[in-house]
């Protein structure tokens, strides 16, 4: 599924994109939405976690996993190990993630997964999970056969972008679910909380959408481009 | 851009997919929402225009269109026309469905391009109309040289469908959108009416896979793989 252009450029704009998504939203829930809290009786402060860690664990971190191919210049089976574990990091971040807008919602007395955004969410991090214990088998512990391992590896990737881009999509839900609430309850609609928020959002997108056109580019060790069959 | 599988079986699957997100906006903005008008004192029912057109017209035909190369067995000219044509209707509907809600926002007082939605929406508008006059110049009429066609074809391709898939995102968005107003306005979370919404965004998610995963699939002619040239 290689295009034929160089992965590097867009790793080196992905990384900008992933600073400043992390800065704006840490900005946003600090900032503007008054802080981070696993026990506090303002509920809303559990809340807050929740975005956080989403962003930066699944979206950016989790994007840096696959971008970790062809954005650093190491060994295989090296990189292996740095998807491996960036992957895990991602998931348990969005694990607590999660785990905090279910305590937030239990505490506050808000119904569960009742929203088209938890739904797919719940889903995604379930795929996630299955995609991270697929590939620990098959590429790396046991590991399966030569065989096994260069026919399972296209669908792989595509079955990991697939996932990747619905988790960048329901961020952006999210977004905007939390903004829309916000609006609701008085806050303005060009108010610069509001636009930090949208932009946040639009960042986070084009950050997939970057760390897409890397997963699709050429490595600049080009013996690595699918070369998965050994190792 | 190939998988290795046949793209027909995915076409299937997709019609029907499109067909049960059709009736579903349709039960849901004509039997819940109150139907469909241009001119009422009910604005409302200006707005209910917008779903209907947005999904049945971007999402839907603009889906047929792309899956018309793999779904149809027809001469490659004759498919192009085909492919061109629903286009067209795709985005004719959408500037419709747009239009809609500028005129129900305008007639309600309500601001307009305040939201993530609305601002990825018009984004999207605009793309799709420059893929659709870059497609009908270099491929239609007067045409591209040979090299200028099989040279831009693959980013015809990967434009194309980086440009729907953020459609049917932004579809999403918009139903998720329009449910928090109804839930805020005491719409139950639980409802029919909820439910209802919430599977159809689903529905119109799965079908979005189903365009995607046949454009990158195998023609049943297999001489139309990306043979691009010459007409
Ligand atoms: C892509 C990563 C994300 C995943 C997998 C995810 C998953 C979830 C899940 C499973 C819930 C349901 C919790 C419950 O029902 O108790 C939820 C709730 C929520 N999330 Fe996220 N989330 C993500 C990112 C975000 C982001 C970036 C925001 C931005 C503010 C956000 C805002 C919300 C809001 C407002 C709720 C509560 C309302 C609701 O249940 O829909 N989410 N999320
Ligand atoms: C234990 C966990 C995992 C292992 C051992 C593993 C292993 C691998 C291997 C060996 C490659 C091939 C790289 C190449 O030859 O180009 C790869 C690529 C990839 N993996 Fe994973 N993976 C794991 C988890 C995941 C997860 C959880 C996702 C996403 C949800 C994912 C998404 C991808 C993507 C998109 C690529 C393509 C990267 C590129 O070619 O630039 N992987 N992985
Ligand atoms: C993918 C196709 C779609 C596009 C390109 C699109 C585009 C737009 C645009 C440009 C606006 C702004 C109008 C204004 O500011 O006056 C808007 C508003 C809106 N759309 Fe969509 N839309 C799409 C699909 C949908 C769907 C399927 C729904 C489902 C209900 C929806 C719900 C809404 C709502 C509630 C608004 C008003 C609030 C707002 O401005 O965000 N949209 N849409
Ligand atoms: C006048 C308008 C257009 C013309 C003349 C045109 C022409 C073409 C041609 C010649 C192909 C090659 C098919 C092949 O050889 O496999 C193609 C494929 C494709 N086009 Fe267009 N196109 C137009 C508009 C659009 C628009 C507006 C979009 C989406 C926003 C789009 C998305 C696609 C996609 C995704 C494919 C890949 C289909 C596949 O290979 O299964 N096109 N188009």
């Amino acid at each position: 599924m290689a295009i034929g252009v160089k992965a590097l450029p867009f790793t080196f704009v992905a990384h900008g994109l992933g600073l400043a998504g992390a800065v704006m939203v840490l900005v946003w829930c600090i900032y503007y939405l008054g802080g981070l809290a696993f026990e506090s009786t303002n509920k809303n402060l559990i809340f807050n976690i929740h975005p956080v860690l989403m962003l930066i664990g699944l979206v950016i971190i989790g994007g840096q996993a696959i971008m970790s191919y062809k954005s650093l210049t190491l060994r295989k089976e090296v990189k292996k190990l740095i998807h491996l574990v960036l992957h895990a990091i991602a998931i348990i971040l969005g694990i607590i993630g999660i785990y905090a807008v279910f305590k937030n919602h239990n505490e506050s007395g808000i119904a569960n997964l009742y929203s088209l955004h938890s739904w797919i969410g719940i889903t995604l991090i379930s795929l996630y999970g299955i995609q991270w214990i697929y590939g620990f088998v098959v590429f790396f512990f046991p590991g399966g056969s030569a065989t096994v391992r260069s026919e399972s590896l296209p669908w792989h990737v595509l079955f990991g972008l697939f996932v990747y881009v619905l988790v960048v999509g329901n961020a952006a839900l999210g977004f905007l679910e939390k903004l829309t609430f916000l609006e609701n309850s008085g806050l303005a609609k060009f108010s610069s909380e509001a636009i930090l928020v949208n932009f946040t959002a639009i960042v986070a997108i084009l950050y997939g959408v970057f760390v897409f056109l890397t997963a699709i580019s050429q490595s600049s060790q080009p013996e690595d481009d699918f070369s998965y069959s050994s190792i």
